[in-house]
C-alpha cells in the first residue's frame, strides 16, 4: 500500500489510535470470554484472536522495529498471532485459532494494554522516533484494525448461528419498514473517467494508482435488490434452473444444497432469518443479504440485467456523500430504502461487482511482509464496493475495494443491478 | 447392559453419586472456562461438554422418565447434550461441540447443581419412586460419568498439545525412575476357562454373558513394553519397513507421516514427550504410550511375538488384585515397572489386544436408546484391557472391555507382548 | 501360506496348469479389448490387468528365481503388474490400472504365451529344477489365478453397470424359479470341534493351523435369505431405522444414500437388478446378493437373529459335499433354493459371518514377499464363507476363508441366518 | 455466440466439413482402440469420447432439429455424449468417460460415418432445408471440433505420461536448436484501441462485441520465455520463495509439491521432459511450457515484470500475420525462437494473460443450450491467447480467447512478459 506518508497530523495520531482501539473493545465487550473462543469455520476467527492479531500488527510493524527499548509482551505471540505473512517466522494453521484457550482473554487484554501504553509513549511529544513513514504505518494499522472490527461482527454472527441456542449479539433491534422505495434507473453517460485514489487521505495500495477508464453508457438501480424481489427469483425456481447459473455456481449450490441466502430458514409461519439480534421474521423491504457472487449474478441474469463493474460503481459513487447505515448505528443489520433519497450506495451491504479483483494499471506491490497485504490475493476473487452495516463509517470511501471468492457469503453482501443503456 | 438390578445398596447410592460427581468437578476445576471450550479434533470433546453430557444422562434416563414433577433445567439441553443416541430426538454434529460458548460454564454448573439436587431428592428416604431398576440406571450413569472423567483428561491433553504454548494440566510431576525391571515370560496352561462378568457387581452389558473359552497354552510378558524397547524398534527402521505392518496400518502411517508414538518430538537434546505436565524429556523406563493398534501390532511382529487375545489377558488378570497407577494418583502419566512385583496389568496404559470388539456368545443388545451404548460399535474396533493412569480405580476390573479403532492413539494406550508356548 | 509341499503329483502339474490358465482366457474371451481396459472404481481392476498380474505371479515367484535361463518377456512388467507386494520393487497406484492402454491386450496375450511356454518347459520331464517347494509355489499360483477369475467376473459386472448402455457379460440366462423352499432351522450341538485345514490338499496359510474351538449350541438356517425376505426388511423401513444398524453402518448408508442392495433399481414396473446378463426383473426366490456386512447384520438384527460365526459355519459345512452353483455353470448369478435339499452352503453367494478376519491360534505369516498374501489384511475385515456363483468349484472347500471390509458389496455376497439354541 | 449467419459460402460447407472431420480422424488414427479408452484425470477425456462428442454436436444441433427424416444412430447417444449442456436431457459424470468400452471404437466410427452421410446429404444441392442460420451452426460445429482436436493431443499426452511405459504419440521429432534469439522489448503507445471481433469471419460469441479499450503505454517481450530463462527462476529458489506467489498459488504448489513445470523429470544426466514423442532431454532454447497461471505470474514477478493483459496482447497481435508452429506441422511440441523474426505470438504455446475471463461490455449470452458454450465459464478462469502447437492454424486469430483455471497446466501453456513503459 502507499505507505510513504501519513494523512493524519502527527498531533492527532494518539487520539485516533485511542478511538479505534476503543471501538474494537466496545464490540468485544458484548461477548463473554467463552464467546470470544469460538471459531465456527476455518474462514472465520474467534473474537479473541481478532483482539490479539490487531495488536500484534502494531507490535510487529511499529514497536518492534522502531520503538527503542520496546520489550515484547510475550515472545510466543509473534508466531501465535501472525495471520498469513509468510515472510515473517511462520504462523499457526488458520483452522486451529479456536483451540487457543491460552493466552486467556485476560492475558490478551493485558497484551492490548501493554502495546497501547507503548504506542502512546511512542506517540508522545518527547518521542524523537516518530517520522512520517512510521505515522503512515500506524495509520495502516488503524485501518487494519477497523477491517477486523467488521470481521468480529460477521464472525460472531456465524458462530452464534451454529449454536442451536441461537444467541443474540445485540438486543432486539426496532423493525425497519417492510416498504421499499420504487426501483428506478439512474443513467450515466460513460466515456473516459478516472477511478482510484487521489492520495489526499488514507487508502490501501490496491486503490492506486488513480487511472483513466473508458466506459460505455450505463445505468444503475436507484437502490439495492430487496428481499421481496429476491423472493420472486426463488419462487420462479431460481435455485433449480441451471441455465441461470455460472457453471461453478451451479456445481456449488448443488453440492451444498443451497436454496436461499445464508441464514434464511423456512418456518411454519414463513421465512425467518438469523440476525445479530437472533432469529427474526424476514423483512421484505430490507435488501437481500448474505448472497454469494453466484447468487447475485444468477439473480441479475434472471432479471435480464447484470452486475455493475467496479469502475461503473465508483464513477457513480464518487458523486455521493459517504453516509448510510454503518457500524456506528449499532444495528449490524441492513435497512430498507424507505424513500428515493436513500440510495444505499454506502453502508447496509457490500455490493458485488462483476469485476475480478486484479491490479490497477501501474500497480506495484510493496516490498517486504506488508506487500502481502493485498497483492497476493488477486486471483479468483471478485470486488465488492460500498461497505456494510458492520463497516465503520470512517473506514469507507468511494474508491475502497473489498474482495471475496465467489462462494463466500458470510459477510453482509448484497446486490445492485446494472444495465447497458439502450 | 445388564440393568436389571443395582449392585449398590440403595442407601449408599446418594454417597456414591456425590463422590463420582465431585471427582468430575475436581478435574474440571483445574481448567479455565476458556480451556473448557476447546475441541481440538472431532474425536475429542470440550470439558464443558463432558460436564453437561454426563448430567444430561441422569436427566434423560432417570429424572425425566421417573422423577415426579422434575422440571428440566433447559428444554434445549435435551438435544444439545445428546452424544449419539439416535433413538432420541437427534443430536448436534460431534465436530461442532467446541462452538457452544452458550450455555456458559456458569450455566453448566447451574445445570449440574439443578440435576444433583433433583437426584439427591429422588434418592432421599422419602422417595417412593426408587426401585431396583432405576438404581441400576443410576449406577450405569455413574459408570458412564467415570468414562467421561478419563476422556476429560485425554481430550484436554490433546487440546493443550495443539496449542503452541503447550500448557500443563497439572503441575510438574516427580520424574519416575528410568530403570525397568527385566521382562520375563509368565506361562499359562490354557485349556477351558471362563471369561466375562459374573454379575455380582456392576458391569457393562458387553462383558456378559460369562462363557467358556478354549485356550492354547500361552505366555504373557511380566510387564509392559518400555520406551527403551520401543526406541529399539524405531532405530531398527520400524516405521520404514512395510513388511512389519498391516496393510491398513502401512497406508495410515504413510499418509500421516507417523514416525514415532503420538506426542513425541525430537529436540536437539533428544526425544521430548508432551504430557499432562507439559513437555518433558522422554523417560526410557516408562511404558510406551499413545501408540495405535497398528504400531502395537507391528512392534510385536518385529519382536517375533504377538499381542494377547482378550481372553488370554482376562484369564491372567483375573488372578490379580486391581491395583496400579490410576486417576486417583493425580499423575495422569504412566510409570515405570521398577521391580518385578509391578506387573502393570491394571492402570498405567490400556493394553491393546488382538481381539476385534464383538459380541460374546449369547449377548443380546438391550432394547431402547440405552441399547446403543455398546452394541452398535462392534465393528472395526479392537479391545483394550486394564485401564490407564486416567481411569478411576473404582471403575476398572478384569472383565472390563474398552475398544477403539486401530488408528486411535490419543488415549493412554500401550503394549504387552504375548506368545505361544513352545 | 503353507508352501512346504505341493498336494498335486508333479506329473499332473502341467495339466492342471493348462486347465486353470485356459479357464481364465475363456472368461476374458467374452470381452473386447476395450472392455478389458475398464476400471470402474479403485477396488476393481481391468480384465487385462488380471490377465497380466496372474502371469506376473508365475514369472516373479517361479520362473525368475528358479528357471534357468528364463528371460523376462518385458523388464517393465515386473513393476507394472505387481499388485501390492511391498517387499518387491514397488507397484503402480491401484487406481490407475485402467490407464494402461499399453501394453496392449495383444502384448498381454503374448506375455501369457511366453510364460506358459516357459512354465511348461520347466515342468517337462527333463527339467531337473522342479522340486516339491516349487511345485507348491506353482499350486499357489494356480489358486491365486482362480481367485482372479472370480474378480474378472465381479469387476466387469461393476464396469458394465457404470456404463449407461448396461451391456451383458453373458447371454440372457434362463429365469430360475421364484419359489423358495421353506426356511428351517438346523440344530447343532456345539461343544469342542476342530476347524482349519488338515493339510491333505491345498489350502491358503490363513486356514491353518487346524485347531480346537468351543461352541455353544447353535442353529443355522437351512438356506440363504431370499430376495422376498429381504424385501420385507426394506418395506419395514429397514434402511431408515437407525436402531437396526451398527454405528459405522448407519453413517455409511446415510452418506451413500443406500436404500437397497447394490445393483437394484426401482423401475415403474417394479424392482430390476443388474446382472451379468444385463438388467433383469428381480426374482424373489433368488438369494439376496450384493449386500454389505452392514446390511447383512442389520437384516439379522431386525429378524431377531444373528449371523453365524465362521467356526459355526465351518462345523456345519464340513459335513456337506462341495457342490452347488459355481462358475462352471456359466450362469454367474445365484439361484433359488427350489427344495429343501438345496442348502446353498457352497456356491451362489459368499456368506457373511460375524467373525473379524484374524489369525488362527498359532498362525505365523511366511517370510518374504509371499508372506504378504494374507496376514497383512487381518484388520477391519470380516470373513465370508462358501464361495459364490463366480467361484471355480475346484477352488472352494469348507475351510476356505474369504474376507472383505464391512462396506464392500460388489462381490456376490449374501446372508444366512444363525441363532443360539434355546 | 454470434450464430446469425455463416461466414463460409454454402457451396464450400461440404468441403470444409470433410476437411475438419478428416483431420480429427487422422489424429485418432495414430492410436489403438485401447489408447482411445484412457481417461487419466477427470479434466481429460478419452480420444473415443472426443470422436463421439463432436459428432453428437452435429446430430443434436443440426440433424435432429433441422434434417427431415434424420434417424439418430442410437437413441442412447443423446445422453451418453452430451458434455455439459444442462438444458438438454442430462449427461454422464465427466469422470466416468473412460468406463465406456461400449460403444466400441468401431461403433463410434460407424456413428461418425452415419452422421457424416446425413450432413453431406443435408448440404447437397438438392437440400432445401439449409439456411444461413443452420450454416452458421455447422460452422460452429466445425470450430467446436477443432477445439477437440487440440484436446485429443493434450489429453493423450497426459494419458501416456501416466503410463509407466511412457509411450509416444508421434515418432521422435527432430531436435530444434537450443539457441534462442535475444529477448527485446517492443514498445506500444497505448491510448484508445479497439479489441474484439469485427464479424467478417467466424468467431465465438465471447470475442464480441468489438469495443474500445483505453491502454497505458506498455511493452511486450519479443518472444516467449525460454526453458533456459525459467531454469534461472527455479535455480533462484523460485518454488521455495513464498513472497513470489499468489496466496492461492503458494497453497497449490505446496499441497501438490510442484517444483518444476509439468512433465519435467530430473534424471541423473539432467532434466528430461515428457513430450508427444516420449521422454526427451530438456531443450533450453524452447519456450517453457505446461506452466500454470500461478507459475507464469510468479515468474514474471520474480523478473520484476508482469503478464500482459488480454487487450495489450490483442492490440499487439492484431498487426501480425497468423503464422507459426501449429498442429499442421505435426510436431505437437513448441519450438525455439531461432531468430528475431520469430515472435511466437501465434502457435507454440498459449500465452497466459493477467485478465480474468469475463464478458466484454455489451455481451449477452445466447438463449438455449448453445448459450452454455462460453458464458457460464466466466468465473475463476484466466484468458490465454495465441494458440499452440496443437491448435489448427485455421482455428486461431488475434481476437481468440481461450480460458483455463489458474492451476491448469496440461495444455500447451507458456509465458510472454510485459511491462509498463517508463
Amino acid at each position: 500500500m502507499s505507505i510513504l506518508s501519513s494523512t493524519i497530523p502527527h498531533s492527532e495520531l494518539a487520539t485516533r489510535y485511542c478511538t479505534v482501539r476503543s471501538a474494537t473493545e466496545a464490540l468485544a465487550s458484548r461477548l463473554t470470554p467463552e464467546d470470544q473462543m469460538v471459531q465456527s469455520m476455518p474462514d472465520a476467527s474467534p473474537t479473541k484472536w481478532h483482539l490479539a492479531h490487531t495488536t500484534w500488527f502494531f507490535e510487529t510493524f511499529i514497536l518492534g522495529p522502531h520503538a527503542n527499548k520496546y520489550r515484547p509482551f510475550n515472545e510466543h505471540f509473534k508466531y501465535l498471532f501472525n495471520s498469513y505473512y509468510k515472510q515473517l517466522d511462520g504462523h499457526p494453521l488458520r483452522s486451529v485459532r479456536g483451540a487457543f484457550s491460552r493466552p486467556s482473554l485476560e492475558d490478551i487484554s493485558a497484551y492490548r494494554a501493554h502495546v497501547d501504553a507503548a504506542v502512546e509513549s511512542f506517540l508522545s511529544e518527547d518521542s524523537p522516533a516518530l517520522n512520517d513513514e512510521i505515522a503512515a504505518l500506524l495509520e495502516l494499522g488503524l485501518n487494519h484494525e477497523q477491517q477486523h472490527q467488521e470481521l468480529i461482527v460477521t464472525d460472531i454472527k456465524h458462530a452464534f448461528w451454529t449454536n442451536p441456542l441461537r444467541p443474540a449479539f445485540i438486543k432486539a433491534r426496532p423493525q425497519s419498514t417492510d416498504k421499499t422505495s420504487e426501483m428506478e434507473w439512474i443513467e450515466y453517460a460513460g466515456g473516459v473517467s478516472q477511478i482510484g485514489h487521489t492520495g489526499g487521505e488514507f487508502s490501501f495500495d490496491n486503490e492506486t494508482p488513480r487511472h483513466k477508464v473508458l466506459l460505455s453508457p450505463f445505468r444503475l438501480a436507484s437502490r439495492l435488490v430487496s428481499n421481496a424481489e429476491y423472493m420472486e427469483f426463488m419462487e420462479a425456481g431460481g435455485y433449480r434452473r441451471s441455465e441461470l447459473w455460472l457453471s461453478d455456481g451451479w456445481d456449488h449450490i448443488t453440492a451444498n444444497a443451497w436454496q436461499s441466502p445464508m441464514y434464511w430458514e423456512k418456518a411454519e409461519n414463513g421465512w425467518q432469518v438469523f440476525t445479530t439480534s437472533g432469529m427474526q421474521p424476514l423483512n421484505l423491504g430490507e435488501p437481500v443479504c448474505h448472497v454469494s457472487y453466484y447468487e447475485a449474478e444468477a439473480y441479475a441474469r434472471w432479471r435480464g440485467r447484470r452486475l455493475p463493474t467496479e469502475a461503473e460503481w465508483e464513477v457513480a459513487a464518487a458523486a455521493l456523500p459517504v453516509k448510510g447505515n454503518f457500524a456506528e448505528s449499532n444495528r449490524f443489520h441492513p435497512g430498507a430504502s424507505e424513500d428515493a433519497s436513500r440510495s444505499q450506495m454506502f453502508g447496509d451491504v457490500w455490493e458485488w461487482t462483476s469485476s475480478s479483483y486484479s491490479a490497477y494499471p501501474g500497480y506495484r506491490q510493496s516490498a517486504g511482509a506488508l506487500g502481502e497485504y493485498n497483492g497476493k490475493f488477486m486471483c479468483n476473487q471478485f470486488v465488492l464496493r460500498g461497505g456494510s452495516c458492520a463497516t465503520p463509517e470512517s473506514h469507507i470511501r468511494a474508491t475502497y475495494r473489498n474482495f471475496f471468492p465467489p462462494h463466500a457469503r458470510w459477510q453482509f453482501m448484497g446486490v445492485r443491478l446494472a444495465d447497458d443503456r439502450a
